[in-house]
Order: C-alpha cells, then structure tokens, then sequence
C-alpha cells in the first residue's frame, strides 16, 4: 500500500509541475509534443525528417531524453537547433521536472515547437504528463500488428500514432491494417499516419497535419 | 527522498522473493530463462522457434508477462506446453511475487527448462530478479546497433544477447559488429547470437548453447 500512496504523490507532484510547464509554453506560444516508443522505433529519425521538412519556415527547439548518453542530442543539434539532453540515468521515463530543469537552457522567446524525445519504453511514459500540448506514440511495422492491444496506455492517451518503417513491409510479416484497428480499438479518435524515414514517405502529410495543429 | 527508501524496500523484498523461487527452480531441477527486449523484439516468436527446437527432447513449461492480452500465452500454448500468463494492468515489468503467484498453476515436477517472458520493456525488468538462472536479452537488427549503449542495464545483467530478425540486415541500416562490439563493451561476457525466426537461422546454434547450461 505504501508504495501506492507514494506513487500517487509523485503522480500529483509531477502533474503540479507539468501544468506550470504549460503555462510557461503557453505564455511563449509554444508547441509542445511529447514523441514516445519503444526503443528503435525509430523516434530519433523521425524528428530528422521532421526538423528537414521544418527548416527555414518554423523555429523548432528539441529536449532529447534518454537513459545512457547523448547519441541522439548529437544527431539532432546537427540540424542547427536549440537541443538539451537529458540523461535519466537508468530511470525509465521522463517527469516534468526534468523538462523543467532542462528549459533552463533553452531560451523559448521565438521558438514555435518544440520536441520532447522521451525514453524509449511504451509503458511508463505514459503516465507523465510533462506539460506537452500531446503525445503522439511511434511504432515500427517490425514491432508488429498486437502493440496497441498489449500496451494500452501509450495509445489511449496519444493524439497521434506514427506507422514508421513502412518501407520493410514488403520483407514482414505485418498487416497494417490490422494495426489501424487495432489502435483506434484502444483510442478510437487517433490520427494515424504510415512514414518511412528511409524514402520519406508519409512525412510531409504528418508534418503539414502538424503544421495546421500548432497554427490554431 | 521517500520514493527511493520505497524502491529500496520494493527491491529488498523483490530479492527475498526471487530467492525463494530460486531454492524452488533448484529443488525441481529447473534452469529458469528470463527473457527480456523491447516491444516487438521477437522474445516470442524466438520462444516459438526454441519450442520446436526442445520439443520432445526436453520438458519446457512458460510463463507469459503481458501489460495487457494473453495473446503471447496462447501463441505458446499451441506447442503443447504448461504455459501461465501473468497479466501486469499496466505493471512495466514481471516481480519475484508475480511469478511465484503464477508458479501455483504450474506442476514443476518433470520440468526441466522453464521459460518467463518479461513484459516488453529495455529499462525497469533489469531491476528485478525473478530466481532466474539467467536473464537472456533479445535486441533486433530494427532497432538499431546503438542500443546497448543507451539501455545499458539490461545488457549488463544479462548472461546472453540475442540479436534477432537477421534477414531483414539487406534493408536496414544496421551494423551488427558495432552493434556486438557496443554490447561487449558494456558487457565483455556477453556470449552473442544471432538468430532469425523467419528462415530459423542461428536457433539450433543459440538452443545447444542452452542445452549445454542446463545440462551442467
């Protein structure tokens, strides 16, 4: 029971910091989306192709969280924006107050959109709330059609799923239709859009659909 | 602060456990794998292949450790195995407590190789002993060959890397020898495999290393 209780404080602590979060990104008209899945799915690349399809038209800025090094801050600051990593070292998931403590080292003033990569893990993320306008879930077509069903929670609460890898189809075992039902049986009002980071594919259809959700 | 002495107890009385179903595996002669990747890894279809490979040979039994569903469970089921799901609500990994619920259902006796797949998860299952003579991790050529050194916990616990889905490496970007040098360098006695469950290559290799462990 303790652990329960503890838990539930942490919960209420986090959400408390996540809403100041919000204010703050609020108050400087900033986009906020919070990019979870498991590890590999292909997160990291994504936002490649996304900050290409953003450059020189939207001011873009990038927390990287991950459990063990800055591979991925590496990869990202390569495309000339604003990026903080965060190391969790070994926790599984980011909290609002890492985002916080992070947000001290980007100066917000001018940026329109910002991303937070999130820990590779489709389970505990989920239950973070770090201040973000919505989480959208990633998932590869190597994963897989039963994702959606066997963890849940990520799905419920995104606004969006990302279909990456759509270019291995041919080589998989995937039905990606089943896939579709599958998640909008958990979450019945999400967005679903089929990428390849390799030919390209679906990016500019995720990133205009984004462009006309940070424009509202 | 408090969070932490919670997690401290959490993982003390976790260890007590874990010692319990150790003293239990060891009283039935039973070599307990505990098996670990990210979602979407292949840990079951990896199980299927290993299944077909000890069928008749050897008497296996399985539990499953789902967040939700008990579609790995009866995936396993049809080799005609004991086979237990352990369905977590939401729980981002199996416990020693978990498992010796679970082991109620299972008759240990003639048993000689019991399988547990962990709940798809690179971070929170390295924490927990289940009384497992061994946690082997799964990690496939999808997910890139940076993954050791961004979860690097898992990969140091574990007493084998499996790299699985080698027939898809003609379409990715995926170098298996940085991939095993980044997993020996965060574990130098890491015995590495590399297997795909679609053409079986490597299975027979990584079931006769199983073998050779249990038979000692």
């Amino acid at each position: 029971m303790a652990i329960v209780t503890v838990e539930r404080k942490v919960l209420q602590k986090n959400d408390q910091i996540a809403c100041e979060n919000r204010e703050l990104f609020r108050k400087n008209g900033v986009f906020v989306v919070n990019l979870v899945s498991s590890p590999g799915s292909g997160k990291t690349s994504l936002l490649e192709r996304t900050l290409e399809y953003f450059k020189g038209s939207l001011p873009v800025a990038v927390i990287e969280g991950d459990v063990q090094t800055d591979l991925d801050a590496r990869r990202v600051a390569k495309y000339n924006v604003p990026t903080v990593q965060i190391v969790t070292n070994g926790g599984c998931h980011l909290e609002a107050n890492l985002v916080r403590d992070a947000l001290t080292n980007v100066d917000l003033r001018g940026i329109r959109l910002l991303f937070i990569e999130n820990v590779g893990n489709l389970v505990c993320p989920s239950n973070y709330d770090l201040g973000e306008a919505m989480k959208i879930v990633v998932t590869s077509t190597t994963e897989g059609d039963d994702k959606p069903l066997k963890y849940p929670g990520m799905f419920q609460r995104a606004s969006a799923l990302i279909i990456n890898k759509i270019d291995l189809l041919p080589y998989l075992n995937c039905d990606v239709k089943m896939l579709k039902r599958n998640a909008l049986t958990i979450n019945p009002s999400l967005k679903v859009f089929e990428t390849s980071c390799t030919t390209k594919e679906g990016i500019a259809e995720w990133c205009s659909w984004l462009d006309s959700k940070l424009r509202k």
